[in-house]
This record gives C-alpha cells, sequence and structure tokens, in this order.
C-alpha cells in the first residue's frame, strides 16, 4: 500500500526495454545521436507542431533552465501558491535566474485564479519587479487539472502584461488523461510558451524534456544547460526513456490508470470521510482522525502528511499519490483499513 | 572504428543488468532507499574508509558542486591549462560559485608542475582573488597519470597555502588501472579532498559521485545539489548502476581493457608516426599527415581534431580514446589503415 | 512641502563640512586611510564595543552584502511583510546570496509578530528551505519601532532555531532617537549579530555601513565587497561623511527634529483624519480624501501613495516621510491645507 | 612625492564646489532629479550624440554591470592578460554575469594585439564558450593609449565575431588628453558600444558612468543596477561631481597636467634607468635597482611594484601614478632622489 509519492515506482516495462534495446553500439553524446534526434520528432508529432526539445534528468533543472531561459534580471515570476517551483525546489529559481522573486498568486487547491494573478501583477509590478514569467503546474500539486480554456484565461492575462507562460508539467500526462483533450489544446494552442515535460513520475527512470513551442524564441537554453551540467553526455539514454514511454500511447495509458486509482480511492472514501478538495489526477487529499493515519501506517501503509490549515485537532490531511505501478488491491486494502 | 569518446559507448552489461535487477517494486525518493545506502557502503570499502557519496547525473554537475562547496567569494581555482573544468564546461564552476576564477596552471601533457603551481598561487593570490582550491584530473585529459606521489607533492603545494585538494575523476578507474594503486592511495591518502568520482565514461549510462573523504567537512553540498536541481528523484536508478558498476571488480576490468585497447593503437603507431605525448590511460594523441586523416575518416573511422601548436601545415594531431565497447579488431583495422 | 522621502533632502552642514575638511592631501586608498580607521573607532565607541566596520554606498547594498555574508545554499531569510529587503531591492538578497528566499512574515505596522516568526519558521524550515537568516527594520518601513525588549524577543525565536539576526537600520537614527536608548541596547545586547547602518536618509550623501558585532564572524564580507564593487576607493569620502554624521551627536539631533516634524504631523491629523497606523519615528500615514489628496498636490505638497487595504473607494493611504531639513513651517503649511 | 595611485588623491576644487552647490533644497531620488537630467545632456554634447548614461559609485561596478548587460549564458570576454576586469575586481564580471569566463588576450604594454584576439576568438569560441564582449581599456592599466584607428581595428575584429566592443575608461580623460582626440572619434566613432566613463581616478570623489552609445539597447541595465544595490537614492550628488568635473573642460585640464606630470617623470628617468615601457598617460613603470626604490621610500616617495618578468635579480619595476594633485615640486624631487 505504497502513496507516498510517484517516485517511488521504477520504471515501465516499455521504458526499461527501450534502454536495454538502445544500448548497444556507439553513438554520438550530447545529443548528436539519431535517436535523440528521432524522439525529438516523436514530440513535435505529440504536439502537432514544430517544437525544440531539450532533455534534462530532473523536474526541478526544467524548471529552473526554463525559469533562466525566460528570465530578465529584477524579473518576477507568478505562480500558485501550492507551485512546486516555489515550495520544493530550495530556490533553484532564484539561483538559475541571478535572483528573479517567484510572486505566489491566491489558489483554490492549487488552482491560480485569473483575478488574482492580475491583481497581483500590478501589486507587485515596478517598485517590488518586473512581471517576466507566469508558471502553471498541471496537473497541479493538489492533483486538481485546468481545463485548456483556464490556461487561456491565465495565459491572457499574462501575455497583456507581457509574460512569457511556462507550464510545468512534472504530472503532465496524469492532466492531460484527465482531462482528455489533446497535448496541444492545453499547452500551446492555449497560451503556454515553454512546458517542462514530465517523465519521471510517470514510468522512466530519469528523463524530464524542456519543450519550446516556438523553436528558437530562447536562445540561450543550450548554454544554460550546458553551464549548469545538466547536459548529459550519453543522451540517448534519455531519449530511449521517452522512446520508450510514448511506444503506443503508453505514457496515457499509465497516466489512466494512475488517475483511475486515484478516482477508486476518491470513491471509496467518499462519504465516509472529508476530502480535503475534490481531485481528477493521480493525487487524493483525505482528512483523517489521527488514529486512522496511525492504523494505516502500522498496517503498512506508506504516505505523508500535507500542510493544510482549518483542520481539527485530532485529524491531519493526508496526500495519497498512486503511479503506474499502483494495484487495485492495493486500494482495496487501504480502504479497507479507513 | 570509433575513437570518437568513451561517451559514445554504452553501458556494460553488468550495468544494465544492475539497473533491470533493481527496476521492480517502490523505493524511497532522493536518496532515501536501500540501495542508495548499499552503495554508499560500497564506496567506503573501495575507498578504505567512511566517505560521504553525493550522486549527481554528470560529470560537470560533480565538478561544479564540488568547487561551490569548497569555494567562497573572491576565490580562485588552480588547474592545468588542459583541465576540462575550464575548457569544456561553459563557465559551470564560475556560475555555480557565483564567480571564482579558474587560475591555469603550466601543465605538460595535462599534468600540472608542482613548481609551477607554487608559483602560481603566489602571484595571483591577493591582488587577484583569495587561493581556494586545487583541482587536478587523474587520469588527465591527455591520457596521462599522476602517481601516488606526484598528487601528494601537489596536494602537499596546496595545503601549504589553505588549498581544499579536489581530483576530476571523468576517467578515475582508468586512472587506478593504469598505476595499478589502490583508489586509496591516489585520493586521500596522497591528500586529496573531494573526488569527482566518474561512471559514466567508463560503461554507466549516467552515474557520477561526490565522494567527501572528511564526511561533514563540506555541509552546503546537499542544499548545493537540490539548489541546482541534481538530486534526483528515483536514485536508486544510479545507486544501482553503481552497484553493477562495481560488481567483482568489473570497473577496474572495463578500465583495464580500454587501458589496454589505448596501448595496442600507441605501440601499432610508435616508430610509424608521431606521438603528441605519451599516455598511458585510455586516450592516445598521434600527429598525423592531414592525408592520413581524411583516409582514415574515409574509411569509417571516428576521432576528433585536438587542439595542438608546434605542428606542421600538412598535419593534425588527433585523439582517439577507447573504452570497454573498444574492440582489438577495430584497433588492428584502424593500425592497418594509418 | 516635501514629504516624498528622506532621501530627497541633500547632506547637513556637519557632513558636507568634514568632507570639504578632509578632501585635501594624498590618503591610501580601499580604507586604508587614518580617516577610516577613526571612524571605525567611532563605531565603537558608539556601540559600545568592538566592532568591524563595511562602508558602501547604498542601503540595499548593506542589506544584500549582510545577506551574503549571513547566508547559505538553500537559505531562507524571514522577514516582515513591509521589508525593504524584500519589496525594493528588485531581488538584490536573492541574487547576492545564489538564491536564497525571502519569507515574508505577519507583521502589524511594520512591527512582525514573535509567534508569527516561529510558525512560519516551523511551517518553512525543512522542505521549502533552510532558516538561516532574521532580518528586522529599525525603525520599520512604517514609521513604528522595536522596543529592545521586543527585539530580544524576536531574535531569542530566531536563536532557538539558528538563525543570524540582522537589523536593518536604514532608519536607525530614527529609530533610538524614537526609542530613547542607546544604540547597544537595541542591537547586540538584544541578539543583533549584523546591522545595516545607514547614514543616508538622515543627512549624509551616500554613506552606509555593515556593522558586525563579532569581528572576523562573516570572513567572506571584504571579498563579497569587492567582487560586489561596492568597495569605494576613495573611501576616506565615506568615513568624512561618518565623521560629521556622528559630529556632537548630531545624528540623533537630526533624527530627532526629523521625528518631531512626523509628532506634528500626527498631532496635526489626528481627530480630523483618520491614521492608518500610529508611528513614532519620521513616517506618517493618513488615510485622505482623494480630493484632498489632489488639492495638497496643487497646493505643492510632495509625497507618495502607499499600498493598503480596506480602504473606502474615495480615499487612499498616503506616506508622509520627514528629515533634517523639514521646517515646522512646511509642517504648518501642510496641516492648514488639510 | 606620492605617486601610489590616482585614487590616493582628493576631489577638485570644482567638483567639490559642485556638490556644496547643489546641496541645498530638496531633489527627487534615484535619478529623476534635474541635475542628473542635465549631466545626462553634457554627456550627450561631449560625445556628440544621444547617449545613456547609468551612474554609479565605482569602476568595477561600471565595468561588471556593462558585462552583464552584454552578456550571456555560456558567454566569453576577451580582454587584455593586463586588464584590470581580470586582474583587479575579485570575479565581478563572473558575479554578474552569472559566470561568464575572461579569456586574457596577448598584449603588449596593456594594448592588446588584433591578430592575437582574432587567433582567440577562433581558439576558444564553440567548446570553451561563446565569445560576447570585447572589453578594451584606455588609457590603458600601463599608462599606454589606443589611437582611435586602433580601437576600430580591434571593434572590428570583435564585430566580426558578433561581439559586444566595451571600453573600460577608468582613465578615459588621460587617455584621450594623451590622443588629443575627441571623446567621440574613440569610443563610438571607432566602434564602441558601452563605455565604463571614470571620473573618480581623474578629481571625482566617487563617480563613474556608464555610457551606451545607443539607447535602449541594453534595456537590462536599469534593472541590473537596482539588484546589485549601486543605484543611489540621493543620485544628484554623483550628478553634481559630473557637473564640476565637466565645468569649463576642467576634466581634461586635470588629465593633462596629470599626463604632464608622468612625461616629466619619464624625461627625467629616461637616460639614466630602463622604462619597462614607453607610455603617455598618467603611469610610468621605470625598472629601479632595489637599493634605490628602499632609498626612494626611505625618503617619503610612496608607490607600488608590479608584476614583471625578465628583470635582474636586483631590481624591480615599480609603478608610479600622477594625478591633478601631483605637482611638478614632487616630481622634481623625486627625479633629484634617483
Amino acid at each position: 500500500m505504497n502513496f507516498a509519492s510517484d517516485n517511488w515506482a521504477g520504471a515501465t516495462e516499455a521504458v526499461m526495454a527501450a534502454v536495454t534495446r538502445h544500448n548497444g553500439g556507439f553513438a554520438p553524446g550530447y545529443g548528436g545521436d539519431p535517436l535523440t534526434k528521432a524522439v525529438n520528432q516523436r514530440f513535435a508529432e505529440i504536439f502537432e507542431r514544430e517544437v525544440e526539445v531539450f532533455f534534462v534528468g530532473t523536474g526541478t533543472a526544467a524548471n529552473a533552465l526554463s525559469m533562466a531561459a525566460a528570465g530578465r534580471p529584477g524579473g518576477l515570476v507568478f505562480a500558485s501558491t501550492e507551485a512546486h517551483l516555489q515550495n520544493d525546489e530550495f530556490g533553484a529559481t532564484e539561483f538559475y535566474t541571478g535572483g528573479m522573486k517567484i510572486v505566489p498568486v491566491r489558489s483554490d487547491a492549487g488552482l491560480m485564479d485569473a483575478a488574482a494573478l492580475s491583481a497581483s501583477i500590478v501589486r507587485y509590478g515596478g517598485r517590488f519587479g518586473l512581471p517576466t514569467v507566469l508558471s502553471l503546474t498541471n496537473a497541479t500539486e493538489c492533483g486538481t487539472v485546468y481545463e485548456p480554456a483556464a490556461v487561456a484565461e491565465l495565459t491572457a492575462v499574462g501575455k497583456s502584461h507581457g509574460l512569457v507562460c511556462h507550464m510545468d508539467g512534472a504530472r503532465f500526462a496524469n492532466g492531460v488523461a484527465a482531462l482528455g483533450v489533446s497535448p496541444a489544446e492545453v499547452t500551446w494552442k492555449a497560451g503556454i510558451d515553454i512546458l517542462s515535460f514530465g517523465g519521471t513520475k510517470n514510468g522512466c527512470m530519469a528523463a524530464e524534456a524542456i519543450v519550446v513551442f516556438e523553436p528558437g524564441r530562447f536562445p540561450n537554453l543550450t548554454a544554460l544547460r550546458q553551464r549548469a551540467g545538466h547536459t548529459q553526455s550519453k543522451a540517448r539514454f534519455i531519449a530511449a526513456q521517452f522512446e520508450g514511454y510514448f511506444e503506443n500511447g503508453g505514457w496515457l495509458q499509465t497516466a489512466r490508470h494512475a488517475n483511475a486509482m486515484a478516482a477508486r480511492l476518491t470513491a471509496g472514501l467518499s462519504g465516509k470521510v472529508r476530502l480535503g478538495w475534490q481531485s481528477t489526477a493521480n493525487e487524493v487529499f483525505p482528512v483523517l482522525p489521527k488514529a486512522t493515519i496511525a492504523r494505516l501506517r502500522d498496517a503498512g501503509a506508506r504516505f505523508y502528511e500535507w500542510p493544510a490549515e482549518g483542520l481539527g485537532l485530532d485529524e491531519d490531511l493526508i496526500r495519497l499519490v498512486t503511479s503506474f505501478a499502483t494495484s487495485g488491491d492495493e486500494v482495496e486494502r487501504f480502504l479497507a483499513l479507513v
């Protein structure tokens, strides 16, 4: 019963098979290999347009390099109060950008509010810094998702102030699967300029990609990545992971499976316990009595508490994360224990 | 006939097997998994002492984070004129350290000169900056190696000026194999404080480690790595690579093989063509007529030219790199063509 | 009727006289001159202990270099929601520290709340970053002041979590004058480790000092200042400003004058208009009808609006700043117009 | 007999008078004052074109901010082996630019060699980094000067590789005075894009300006300066220094005086002692027997040794710097002692 994080799972069979398959022989380093080129082409197909792709090994690298590519001195990044960028990356954005500030924007279950975004830009622009980037996470850190229309509304606010629009897609597959839309609809067609495309949480070993929708728009990215030590020499191994990841649409199948497991958790918990909020991707946030939490832990369940307000003294909000590796059996056992 | 670089090879069977073997099930992220702990213990055995180990995905990250850990504002890094740190990392050291300078020290075929080091420290210390780190590469970028006594002589100079002593071991295995010494003898026993231990060039996919010989000495390393986005969530996959790498001393066998292939190249070329210098690890640097170079390329050989001085108009210095994946047959075909 | 900012005033006669007096002859550069040494000694007398002093030209430099001296990678700075450090310095702290984050702590009229500080440290320490520095401004950006006991309470919370305690004293003189305490009581005796001591706003041209209460505690400061281009070659001119500033206790007289002018504004406004909050240093924040604001401006009064919440549609909060150069006549004319 | 440095002198009477003259009354902060605007206009007249001017307090700030404005990640700065930027600023360029490297280019008495520049760009561009900025100092750190034609030759090389062309004019007045050309001829008419215009060494207290010849070309400069804490609040005092500096062409008169004093030193030493090289601005570099050096010091002369090669065991190269404050009497006494 492991719901600690989707990064506690390993890699899918398809990913592992692709890595093994591409291991033999010699291949040019630093992304000059034919597999990297082929996989870049796959990204173009998936997003239905020419794109520029930069592989990196971690989501923090994808986010921080995106911020550096889109940033400027004295710039401000607007992101939700729940943004991973702000809460979990130890100042990577500030470090990579030479000191840009992140302005947390009011959000509801991780979903930024367009009015609050607009107010923040007006309030903080000028004296505080120069409004420069909008970053929204989809699926969010709270398991919720932005519909394409919501993305478009937020990017419209951002663009009216000249902001570059970034999407943190650490759980992009879960978001797309939950929404039932095309990758294009929820990104560049909705105003996104640059995307951190995550593979790791959904079944890769360590494969993330920065996707630039207007090739050449961020000319410093190659140098930024190299200067940061994020250009992998044997790049074919990231490329191979993505090949396996995309094979036969597998990346959306694993995401759908994870989302389905989360939906079963939600269904099983509803009516019995309070949920912090409704979520549709692969994370569920129930409020449980502390005694129940202890009992679940004793029975072997793994999960983390999540910061929350408005709780009773005897209860906590916990986060349950599902992944391609979560089994229905695990879910049922967990629900039975609750 | 691929002698372009050791990073054009894939991963060894042992490495790939270990990665596959450890793929199943759940494991805590960010290095909290038992495999990471076990592999750290392997490092301790290999170095015959307690060590602190930080996995990263690239050699540039290992070097730049080491410099940041050991550095200070206004500091100077002393490294050979051939140092990868200075020549091939696009300012990673300068970026990670908030602007430390690298002072190139006169070297002979990549081997720094103790007298030149001493003179450089005296010459540049004070007005130019604060002498802070000595970095020496072993095996060097030129395929040469420092004997433990040579390391000790250089670190003694460094320590007499208060420098932290770093070794760039991107090709550490090749160095140790060529020297026939223990890893301990050529590192901490010879005065090295912190080591970039490379796995990638010698048969891993993407596995490097920063090894600190006095645990706790560089307390910022955990935060430095996270701030840079170099903390991998599914750390077990780097750990697994190292497990496979070390298995049955395989890491030294692959290094010995690569060195032996290089020695065959050296032997086959000697007497026929001039060598830029004698090397004993897995790189050979012959001077060849441009016509020969063109002919070799036409026949399918892959290699790069290397910057050099004192060449005739009709010749170039080339670099031949061997790896675990180099076959004797390739070597013989190449020699036959020359 | 100029209440725009204390930096709209020039320099006091004493400051200008000292600068002129010390202009002749040759003096060693970069702080090696006897006047700099003598002025450092004056700081020691004023603070009743040995101190280390670093002159700089701006308050932002004093703050950001203090943060860099006290900081570490991944560190967090805790400061009030009104802190200049956070709101007005365009990311200087983030830039100088390689990406530390500033955590805004709930405050009332610029005065941080000890319970909120404690809660913030607990809430954000760990996942978000490493709690590292506490910065409190005295007098605050809102014209309020921390009593020594309040400083001690906050630094006690900070020190219990290992924080370095910094005071932003851009208006230190106004604070000390308003409190009627000694400089020592409200700084190191109350737990402050490092102080940005401002001279510019209270009658210097451009003279600020970083004061370290335990000499040698922040060994990087000399290099940090030089690397940032904040080490002035003709340092005697900053020293001379401070000599003139301190002469016959003039620095506290000018501050008392500014505070008294503010008190007259407060007295004259009270009962007639609402004050955003009570302040005792040299800033007053009345809420005025927009029509009145327009009328005041037409009559030649200079001041700025200040961000505020809970205002009526027809009113604004304005900030009135007094200085050594404010005359009683100006104040009376302003009050008559209101 | 003070020849230690031009920054050991104070300020000229004209500078001090202007500062005193503009002290009274209120003036908008941060450069919004009319005097700053008027002085910017003076810069335009002096350079015979519209320019954008950014005041700062030190030459290191002017240089490092120029590099940051013109730079990019992974960029390279080409500067002479004698460049202050490289040798005396403690990594300010590296810090401000997020890690750009400075490539020292072979020079003769501080004068960069166009062929060597071209060779350096070709040699280091690509693998080492991205050629981005050319910085040349005029007058050089060695008291020599570039004729407009020499500047044009170097900038032509630079521009053919896409470099931004910067001039470090810490001793710009001495250079212009020695050359007898117009400020325009030796800067933008010769291909310079951005200039560090120094006032401090030639009679200001602390006044430097970054001059951009194509206004708006470096849009980040305002934010870069603020983020670095180099935006002075009472900017009128830098403006006043420049007003006094430029008054009646005084800046060139003081420079001519300093140059003339240096010429007298050169004339008096020639034939008697060896000169390291011929110089025409306000620095002279004789080689003297150590015994003579000691004797001069005993007699009260102040100067520094300068790093040099090819000296006998019993001799040293010294640097003699003259300024507006150097008297003919001092020079004669010094020469008499030699």
